[in-house]
């Protein structure tokens, strides 16, 4: 196998030059002491290998072999798992959710792309007190792997993920506010998703859940209002994947709410972040023990998890914060450069990665994730959907079945039609047409056109590469040109990247409060 | 082990919510035809899901389970390997290396960081012709995972990665110029790197290799040049990695190069790009087949290298050229979507993966890529690099065995020093003063300075996110400030990234050809 690279092949017309007497440049350390050194002492007489002390001495070789404590450490934490199920000591691991309400809704409730659930809760956490008409309502959507937990509270007193931004006077003033936050159907912190136990056979679903998507959770979450009364929010507010369900209620439930805020989102994901989250998902199904999806009695994929969170890391944040905070700095400078975390920059990923690795379900991630990369606003995907549920609940009447095939959501002879080599040159053309930036954008437009009437929060920040800030300007264009009379954009400076909107408490307070308490 | 995600877990305080007589909002299909399908067919009797063809169906679930024909697919390559380990036939794999010619060092070289070769071959390509006096020899580094093949000559006849700058009346022209480009040791395709064998036990070095610098690759490249009589040349050329080299070359021996051509390269690595790198190398080691590096008489870690490389790829292009040429575009879009690759951008990486996943040593891959998070130009660095090679020698001189322990180069007693607590005040604060940006800059011009009589092209990308733009600024403002008079710099608003230095054949190459050519 070793000459599949041919290192010390020679191969077609290769000349070898020998090195004769070779000038001693400057710098090339080929002095007698080296040669001499290689007729007598052995690399093992060499001092100070703490890190390898582990590993066996190898007194044939002509350097010592390197020590993977980082990988080491991913084995022992394997180890750890395996001896958890032969009775040992259970392996410890963050909960973080806690105190959480549920909503529980027992009806069958179908999916965008045709899977079904039986049933599906909704955890959900409140603050400030719900006024007589109930009208006085936020709806906070999360990112991607937040819980409801938003801000503390007496039945959960750690603090949220938007701490310093809930409460009396603060962004969202509970003094004039009920906010409630829910966490997300096909995530993991109360809410069902591919860890919940499927109905049927009692077993998790795992990834026999179904695909879901923004305009999913957020039917969902209006199913929770209706069972609570609310008919209509003050507002949607969220950031990241929120600001996308934030656009996503005022489209499906335009009547029903009154403000939007979307932070650090888009109408519809851009090829760079779909693939930032696809390597995430890659790593993760790579690990083994990832098991496609069916590992809940086994050990978990922890270190998929651990990878996709370096990598995500990478995406929340930005380089002149890194350059700021880390520079160049190595965790242990006076030691030889090691190919496990050594740099500060890689001992920071490295933690992120540690800390995440066993905080959220590992099918959850790939699970919302994609939703954030199916997310499109545009006419044309709307009016495909709008189709598809109508097909699907049809042929659900018919009793031919669910409609959640694996991955084929289209019956065949549309499929065989979208495949025929025999398109006509005209629907060739106008196909062409509509796939020009041009055209798209126009789409978007088009499909955003029902938000005319929806004051609205637009916010971006310039260092983020995740969802750059053309995306939230695109946003904002496209609400002007529906005819929004009341579309505020700003772009931040901030150097947090990404994370700004969980950091910068007052650039983007200000403007949250401003928004939301501002009469129109 | 599932109650750690508490999915269906109530705890603290929670309320819960029934969903009554749910409001059916304008797209909530909670219709009685959902929940007449309850009560009656099962989702097998849904068409066409033809990629879980091979999955048992689960006649028990509410939804079927998804195929992951992706990860089938590294399995069954995984297998083949095994396959072909029993006698049967070989995995076919690229070898992209052929042709080449070969420099043979057979005295032992000390490494930047105390390790050794015993001897080392460097491979090389050659076009145009050298001239008498020797004069007209370009020097051509390569990025991190290129070959010595830039250009197809007779001996190998494929297109090389710089094709169409190479040749006459071309960016480099061979009617004036005799152009050398290297394998880089470290490497695999022809220099010695961790696939090559130790001449100490006859076996691959694989993680018994030393970890090398930027500078040693340089180092021996010279080794090379003094074994033809070359002894000063016209110019030291590369981009991306190779663009390190380019000013290492000049840094170490500044009076045998006549000009540095630097194209998207830095003078040291900052955060993000070693961010990027970092997470490249823990995928590739968290393949259980890495087996800490000794994978050359087993299977190799295929799945690795090919998450590696996608990670790679996105750093390589840029969200605008991936904007223009996928879009949202889907692979199959009348399909449900998938986790595996959907949108065209995933089938992109993936194929990406897939091209490379075999075609390079993935120790190599960790060796080089760890060669450029470590270089930096700074003169704390280079006096800190004499002092280590200084003292290095003289220990081997002393008898007392190889300068290189696996992780560490320092002696106890030094270490200690670096560890102690009681650091002096001044020392500290001393130690402070040099942690400061402006102080980090200010040592890097210092290391820079001696480069102020060699004429550079510094060029750059505005749209590379892996060697921002900001970094060859910097190398041309440190290069002005020592005093050179002929530094060049360009920044090229193309949309193709980091990757541009192989695709923008008119911006860059003109830039290349006026600054070898221009008399000064």
């Amino acid at each position: 196998m070793h000459a599949r690279f041919v290192t010390s092949t020679l191969t077609g017309s290769a000349r070898v030059i020998k090195a004769g007497h070779p000038r001693a440049a400057s710098l090339a350390f080929t002095a007698p002491a080296v040669r001499k050194f290689f007729h007598t002492s052995p690399w093992t007489l060499s001092v100070n290998a703490p890190e390898a002390a582990n590993t066996p001495p190898t007194h044939s070789s002509s350097n010592p072999p390197m020590a993977f404590p980082c990988v080491d450490q991913l084995e022992q934490r394997t180890q750890k798992f395996l001896q958890s199920f032969d009775g040992g000591p259970e392996p410890s691991y963050s909960n973080p959710v806690s105190g959480y309400s549920l909503y529980q809704h027992n009806e069958p409730f179908l999916l965008d792309h045709g899977g079904i659930l039986p049933k599906f809760e909704i955890a959900y956490e409140s603050w400030g007190e719900l006024n007589e008409d109930k009208s006085n309502v936020i709806l906070l959507h999360t990112g991607l792997s937040a819980s409801s937990h938003a801000k503390s509270h007496p039945a959960n007193t750690a603090p949220g993920w938007w701490e310093k931004f809930i409460g009396p006077g603060l962004a969202i003033d509970t003094n004039r506010f009920h906010v409630i936050c829910t966490n997300v159907i096909g995530g993991c912190y109360g809410s069902t998703g591919p860890s919940s136990i499927d109905p049927k056979d009692s077993k998790p679903y795992a990834t026999r859940f179904p695909i879901v998507t923004i305009f999913d959770m957020v039917r969902a979450q209006f199913e929770m209002l209706d069972s609570m009364g609310i008919k209509k929010l003050h507002a949607s507010v969220g950031a990241s994947m929120g600001g996308m369900q934030s656009l996503a209620a005022a489209l499906l439930f335009k009547e029903r709410v009154g403000k939007i805020v979307s932070i650090s989102a888009a109408a519809r994901s851009h090829p760079y972040s779909i693939a930032l989250r696809f390597t995430q998902r890659q790593v993760l199904m790579a690990d083994p023990n990832w098991n496609k999806g069916f590992y809940y009695d086994k050990v978990p994929p922890h270190s998929g998890m651990k990878l996709a969170r370096e990598i995500a890391t990478i995406s929340y944040r930005s380089g002149p914060e890194w350059e700021q905070r880390f520079g160049r700095k190595r965790s242990q400078p006076m030691t030889t450069p090691s190919l496990c975390a050594d740099f500060l920059i890689e001992t920071y990923l490295d933690h992120q990665g540690e800390r995440f690795c066993l905080q959220y379900d590992p099918n959850s991630l790939l699970y919302v994730s994609k939703a954030m990369d199916v997310f499109d606003l545009s006419a044309s995907i709307s009016a495909e959907t709008a189709l598809r549920r109508a097909r699907n609940t049809l042929r659900l009447q018919e009793g031919k079945g669910s409609s959640a095939p694996a991955n084929a959501a289209t019956p065949p002879e549309e499929q065989a039609a979208a495949c025929s080599t025999t398109v006509s040159p005209e629907k060739q053309k106008k196909q062409e047409q509509q796939d020009t930036p041009k055209a798209q954008l126009s789409d978007l437009k088009q499909g955003m056109s029902s938000l005319k009437d929806v004051p609205a929060l637009i916010l971006g920040i310039q260092s983020d590469i995740l969802f750059p800030v053309w995306q939230q300007k695109e946003v904002a264009d496209c609400l002007r040109e529906a005819g929004n009379k009341n579309v505020t954009y700003y772009e931040l400076d901030s150097m947090y990247g990404h994370d700004a909107f969980l950091l910068e408490i007052v650039n983007v307070g200000s403007a949250v409060k401003g928004h939301l308490e501002l009469k129109e």
